[in-house]
């Protein structure tokens, strides 16, 4: 029996694109708690990260994030990656947290400022 | 630039029912290394559970199925409604892992029944 109301639990948008030569694949889901980002350049999910606004925060400034590695490889660039790519997610929609699939050929600078414009392509905060 | 593939890297699927008069939304995605099954009756994430085959196992039977919560409530319950509604998941998929994230009001056998169908009808494995 499908359901009558007027907006979907769930949105999710997603995109395709070419990043330095590299296939990549951006889903972003907005669950009423928390924004899962999926980030692919492999097909594979990844490292599972969860990017979480401190519950101490300044009232001059904007909380800060923690990040914690669920699943995959725990290393420092992970948590550089993944605060710099959905920083602005959780900031956009009120202080989500969010939950970041991201399996990545390419770290770079460069990759990750884009891959924040594709991300954006895909708002559903 | 859009990538000119003849297959997205990563397929998913979604279908919203009511069960015993509860709204639930189903999504499944797969990807080449594991399986991402989202089912919410409250528009939240809930409870993240992977769901693992595990390295041994019998020739002559199924490989079991470890779970283990990532992010949420780890009861007793939780692990078996895990491995009820997507071990069939994994198996049907060439034993891949399945990361299931699960937020359910209603946990009767009934209903954890017809999530199966559910899920399978959104299957993308």
């Amino acid at each position: 029996m499908p359901v009558t109301d007027t907006k979907p639990a769930v949105v999710s948008k997603q995109a395709e694109v070419v990043i330095n030569g590299v296939a990549t694949q951006v889903v972003c889901s907005a669950f009423t708690n928390q924004i899962l980002v999926v980030v692919t350049q492999y097909g594979k999910m990844g490292t599972l990260v969860s990017v979480t606004p401190s519950l101490v925060s300044s009232d001059l400034g904007k909380p800060s994030l923690t990040t914690k590695v669920l699943l995959g490889q725990d290393e420092p660039l992970v948590h550089v990656c993944a605060k710099n790519l959905v920083t602005f997610v959780s900031e956009e929609s009120k202080n989500k947290p969010v939950l970041l699939s991201m399996a990545l050929k390419d770290k770079s600078v460069d990759c990750i400022k884009t891959l924040k414009d594709v991300i954006r392509s895909c708002q559903v905060w």
